[in-house]
């Protein structure tokens, strides 16, 4: 990292303390024009993302957004054709799998035919809420576009990675809105089948009990025709914390593989080779937008059946 | 146990064997016209069990048969006519919850206000096919109905159980048939949402592993406003087997609660005292016709969409 900018001062400064080789920026233009940097990465606001990556690309460097990455089909659709037009790439830290050790083993070892084919992706996503530690845009529907498009991206990216699939139809999905926050949903689910007949299931709250010793007791559910996996990405129940571990069950053994501090994250260096090399390692475009758009689309039947 | 009737003259030898207090009958009419009995149990044919279920009330006595009660909609709206003019018991088998010690003590703990309110039930039932053991009437839809009336009946009474609904409406459901044999269903899913708002999913298949300890490795997950379960029923991966226990987090702890030998069986003795005394302490009908209908009605969904 080599530059950085804040439009608040104190939050940047704040910043640059705890990444000393980022020179502080005086604006954001200062970071476009500088014909040094190669890639951006931002943590906006999740509604201003889009436009953010749209001035990064149009500068000719690439971007790398937090999730979720749009809240607006919209957005998305003027986002693929900035990038289509600029050549560039809008990276997407779809951290649940590509920062989770368990989550990134779990595609190596679908992919190594561990468990044949996969007929199912099932996640159950909980969060904890801690209201009161919440800046004011995340009880602002209009700023995280909703649950299924914020949390649920992460979960669609998991679906098409795990299950090989490159679109999917939407069969339900459901939202509701917090009692105590009517901006804020804090249940959602979605049933989605893949274009090679793959399930997809998932549900995403806020609803993280106080007792929980992680934010969230993250699991996946991996069917396939010859064998299943389970994924324990944060905590294995009164046994381990952290745990980022995957109980793999085939035609011969039940096998616990844990990952924690085994597995790496891959992820940013595949990233890093794609921006110097123009590969897709990391992950391809279309994927990326195809997970923000699945979740937005579920969100949109949600919205529209609510 | 007194008496027992079974067209396969081997069979009931057999049974007489294991269950020497029983003595062998021969005709299911000597069953009926037997004053000194009060309940008749079977583990017909499912596509069978209602018509015997119909015979058994008319002659004056109550009805236990196995799950699922019913392959069609129309032998249930029978059997609801026959059971309110003689006023006599169909009690059904609803084993995951009620021969399960983990998922009897869930229904404890949820009415005792662990959880709060429930806000979903998320069930995962995979089960063994064991192909070369299953008579023919097995592979064939007209006699058990499809996957999701078949084993999705069990799911769906214990959503109705623990989330305290009468009734709900459909979201999505979805069959598939297995490749090897057409007429077996090997994966079924189904969404629904509870007539006070509670949502429910389940997952059933036949694709267990071999290298699965138990038949399969049912889990139920319990979203409460105030806390969470989740229960493993047959076997705690890499840990235990048999196993039956739930995982209760709350605002305080995660509290792991085996319940292996320990909570017992008690829907057996309720619906002997049922039969005795005319209560209603194991079951209701409505709630015991209800988890067929809806199991069925999401069946006829799936099938409508194939």
């Amino acid at each position: 990292m080599v530059a950085a900018f804040d439009a608040d001062r104190d939050r940047l400064a704040t910043f640059i303390d705890r990444f000393p080789l980022a020179k502080p920026a005086s604006s954001f233009k200062e970071l476009l024009d500088d014909p040094t940097l190669q890639l951006i990465a931002s943590a906006a606001i999740p509604s201003e993302r889009s436009a953010i990556g749209n001035h990064v690309m149009q500068a000719g460097k690439d971007y790398f957004t937090d999730k979720s990455p749009f809240t607006t089909l919209e957005q998305l659709q003027e986002t693929r054709q900035v990038q289509q037009a600029t050549g560039r790439r809008y990276f997407v830290y779809y951290a649940e799998r590509v920062h989770n050790e368990a989550a990134w083993h779990a595609g190596e070892l679908i992919k190594a035919g561990a468990v044949g084919d996969v007929l199912q992706v099932l996640n159950i996503a909980p969060h904890r809420l801690s209201a009161t530690s919440r800046p004011g845009w995340f009880f602002d529907k209009s700023c995280y576009g909703g649950i299924l498009t914020d949390i649920g991206s992460h979960q669609v990216e998991q679906f098409l990675t795990y299950a090989g699939c490159k679109e999917a139809d939407i069969n339900h999905a459901l939202v509701r809105q917090n009692a105590d926050f009517p901006g804020l949903e804090d249940f959602g689910e979605m049933s989605l089948t893949g274009d090679n007949g793959a399930s997809f299931y998932s549900r995403v709250d806020w609803y993280t009990p106080d007792g929980m010793p992680v934010w969230g007791d993250g699991r996946a559910f991996i069917l396939g025709t010859s064998g299943s996996l389970e994924l324990r990405k944060y905590v294995d129940l009164t046994r381990q914390v952290p745990a980022s571990k995957i109980f793999l069950t085939d035609q011969q053994k039940v096998e616990e593989i844990d990952c924690l501090g085994k597995v790496g994250f891959p992820f940013f260096g595949q990233l890093i080779l794609d921006c110097l090399n123009g590969t897709e390692l990391a992950m391809n475009q279309e994927h990326i937008f195809k997970a923000a758009e699945l979740s937005m689309r579920a969100q949109r039947l949600a919205d529209d059946h609510g």
